[in-house]
């Protein structure tokens, strides 16, 4: 089936557009395949507003009266069928626009195109494999590393630590890349026995080499060992290795003790003090799933609330959960890196799928003890191997945002709440990370809706079934080009080779107001006070070098 | 009675202070009329921590083991009475502070003394009569305006506008100033007859003049009409002078209409319709007194609540109603700035006194409409203008924080919640004015304790009889010198002729963090990189002008 079977009007005439932080404004319509494009049809002016349909979370239609329009006098030659239509467009950026449309037709006919054409779920006819800039060529790399690369670049390991290409064809972990890193004594075959002891196949793999101490993180899925507490000699060799020459390791379980327990009821389970007896686990529960989505739309729904109740707007913050959450993600973070950096001791981490919240810790415990991963590059290569690499699954997790009622099982915002976390981060420590909120803000869009491959699929194999690392851009080269470079940098970054840990006390975490709150007014003032630091750096710079 | 009457120890060795982003540190405590000095001991450094006992709210004392302290191992030489005490001490700048000091009758002198000397209110023995820095000589003119100064600079206005020196004694209004503008057709009599009318002879004053239209904000005390609805036609007179050659002007009652109605039993009132008939009366009640201190008793034990858990704090917030208070003075302000700039009417302002919230909000409106507010000059003259000069009671108001258990009846922080509207301001506006948060924190602790003159007693007579503008420095001056208007500036300054109209959603406001959580390591960090900002522009001036 073709776009155009689901395009019944492809123009509308006379559409008055209503948005954020602008006037309304009247002009044409139009609908593609994956775009609605707005052109205001004022003389001399050429604005146009493209949105990108995958953008769209949720539709809402409704009949007015035209005389209520906001245009009440018609002029001459409009279309007088004595009634128009609304759509109510929520995005999965947050913002809510609105399309007033003449008459009824034409109005379900471009609701009915919105409707299909944003939820199409088929990979290769998303945007990013038809979008072709003049000034991008497509890569012969794609992307800005490699398991390999990353393995080469750590020289200190390569006595203990080898490159495995065990799952070089996806077969033993289909959401692992090609090649990961385990420690030298373990050979394939083993990998293989543990793989088949792990939810999903994710055997323990090094993720973080701390140089100072040489201590590691590994993260893995939970160890099926069931209601009969089934044991895997491999796996406990793996484990053993990892802390070779060291008394003992970490296990932070993300999850209560009470959820591991449970989970053996499904086939799940942990590892058992008997077991793995130099190993010792911690529990931290996180939320996930269901109950992140949920807390997010609680969030969305109360910033959007436009009551001008101060009381009944904190107590619906507070209800929400979402600060919670952050709490809990940046202080679990916390406490795997003070194993890793205060401790020294090494730390597999784990929850149910190893999938989400696993990769929400080590990243942000990386951002917090590894100053390489707070520059920009540095920052962009992190989410590379944690999220994309490693098989967050972001086509559901992603699917939608907190608009939609047709809602899956799959989502959750747990790349989004990583993105919070990091913006608490860099707000308590405003000099140590190299990159710019305006960063964090393009990532959380482009999560969702993205002319770029980066976040199509649920993991590398899926993108290299599709083709998407030879047919798409890839967002983050496009984030380092000089122009973007000097956007997404930030202009008082002074490098610190000192972990940074973040206060978690209720008191010092905030509601991240430049997204939630992003189509404000407020927002816009503060946007451009963020321009004015940069030009003035960039301005100096070239005043110090004339 | 002298100082030294209330000092039985002077000096303490062998004192453990702790203090807020500072180890704890050993050394010797003095204590003078005015001042906490603790000189800390190791060797090569020589620190030392001044603290002005006005500074203290509150103090707490308890015994404690000398085994549990913090310097477990007792050096040599070292008073072993087997107990020590320690004091802590809750500051008005919010710093809570701890003092082990070695000794029962040592730590109970020191405790007394502080308690003693802290609470003087003997205006002239307090320290802004002993300062005497050695940069700074006591200068001729004292302050940065005078009422004259602000209606000389204001030629526009004289056609219709007088300033009138009735209160030249302070016989007619004593919290007055003796310089006051009011219509030209009004004389000295009639004002004098007005002003038996009003609370505390507060008639009804010009304190801005809008000079895009003409229009202009006056400000008084309620009219005594008590429960016979008194009248007094030279009050309608001069109310009908104000809006000469306008349809009506507006009356913003800073109380509730059910308020305004209470009052006329205790021999207060408001501007009835059939009376004022060309004003239109609007009840915005707005939170004082003792709620108001209630209410920020509230917000720092919240703030200072060491619990971890995210929906306490939030739910505490909320309880504090702190920035409901907040969110009230903006859109009052923003209703006041309204009826100037938008709707081109006169408005008149008061509450109950005329003292506190009355200034509050004409303060906030003049910052909204006029730019010459918003330079760091202009916003200081005007807080001299409409808090000192206007008579706003500092020694009643600010005579305890929130941490004193010994509560008068007068105290409230309306200057306080000002400077937090401000900052919202501020915040919301990062370019358009011309001062620094560093420059609201540093008014908000002077407010309470200070070297200078500028806040003592409440009003301009009592300032003129003891003599503060001879005998004491005068902060606003000193604000300005060189070295000072640099911290004080906003680097990022760009005035702007505009109105600045602040958004009062409740997602738009937030907790003021650099003041009630300045003392966290967190509020540290943002100081730096704000400074960062400032060095950074200094910076650049310098290398531009080379």
């Amino acid at each position: 089936m073709e776009f155009s079977d689901h395009i019944k009007t492809a123009n509308v005439e006379d559409v008055v557009l209503r948005q954020p932080l602008h006037p309304p404004s009247r002009g044409t319509l139009c609908i593609t395949g994956h775009h609605l494009l707005f052109s205001e049809r004022e003389e001399g002016t050429s604005r146009q507003v493209l949105l990108l349909l995958k953008n769209i979370d949720a539709i809402e239609k409704s009949v007015e009266n035209l005389s209520a329009s906001f245009f009440s006098s018609a002029g001459p030659g409009k279309r007088m069928s004595g009634s128009s239509g609304t759509i109510t467009i929520k995005c999965k950026d947050l913002r809510v626009i609105q399309l007033d449309i003449p008459g009824m037709e034409q109005c379900l006919n471009i609701s009915h195109s919105i409707e299909t054409l944003s939820c199409l779920d088929h990979v290769p006819k998303m945007y990013p494999f038809f979008y072709r800039p003049a000034d991008l060529s497509l890569q012969s790399h794609w992307g800005l590393s490699s398991p390999e690369m990353h393995y080469s670049q750590m020289k200190q390991l390569h006595n203990r630590w080898r490159l495995s290409s065990v799952n070089r064809d996806y077969s033993v972990c289909p959401s692992y890349p090609p090649a990961v890193i385990v420690p030298s004594s373990i050979d394939d075959d083993t990998l293989r026995k543990v793989a088949k002891f792990r939810q999903g196949g994710r055997f323990p793999v090094l993720c973080y080499y701390h140089r100072k101490n040489g201590m590691v993180i590994m993260r893995s899925s939970q160890p099926l060992t069931g209601a009969n507490r089934k044991r895997c000699k491999e796996d406990e060799l793996l484990l053993q290795a990892v802390i070779e020459g060291s008394d003992k390791g970490y296990i932070i379980d993300t999850r209560s003790s009470q959820q591991a327990q449970q989970a053996r009821m499904t086939g799940g389970g942990f590892e058992s003090k008997s077991c793995y007896d130099r190993w010792k686990r911690l529990h931290r529960q996180m939320e996930r799933g269901k109950a992140l989505q949920e807390s997010l739309i609680k969030l969305v729904e109360a910033c959007g609330d436009e009551s001008h109740n101060m009381d009944r707007w904190l107590s619906k913050l507070e209800n929400s959960k979402w600060l919670s959450h952050v709490q809990t993600a940046l202080s679990t973070a916390g406490l795997l890196a003070e194993c890793v950096e205060r401790d020294g001791h090494s730390v597999l981490v784990h929850g149910f799928e190893g999938t989400d919240s696993s990769l929400l810790i080590s990243t942000l415990a990386q951002l917090i003890m590894d100053p390489r991963c707070r520059t920009l590059e540095g920052f962009l290569a992190l989410l590379e191997r944690e999220w994309v690499q490693a098989g967050h699954p972001f086509q559901q997790r992603c699917a939608h945002m907190a608009y939609s009622h047709a809602r899956l099982q799959q989502e959750s915002p747990v790349f989004l709440l990583l993105l919070d976390c990091v913006w608490q981060l860099w707000r308590q420590f405003p000099l140590a990370l190299g990159f710019s909120e305006a960063l964090l803000l393009r990532l959380a869009t482009e999560v969702y809706a993205s002319d770029y491959g980066t976040f199509l699929c649920n993991n590398d194999q899926d993108r290299c079934v599709l083709g998407v690392k030879d047919k798409t851009h890839c967002l983050f080269q496009v984030l380092l080009r000089p122009g973007d470079r000097d956007i997404y940098s930030n202009p008082l970054y002074e490098p610190t080779e000192l972990a940074i840990w973040p206060s978690v006390h209720p008191q010092s975490l905030q509601l991240w107001r430049g997204y939630f709150l992003r189509w404000t007014e407020e927002a816009r003032l503060l946007e451009e006070a963020q321009e004015e630091i940069r030009n003035m750096v960039i301005e100096w710079g070239r005043v110090a070098l004339s």
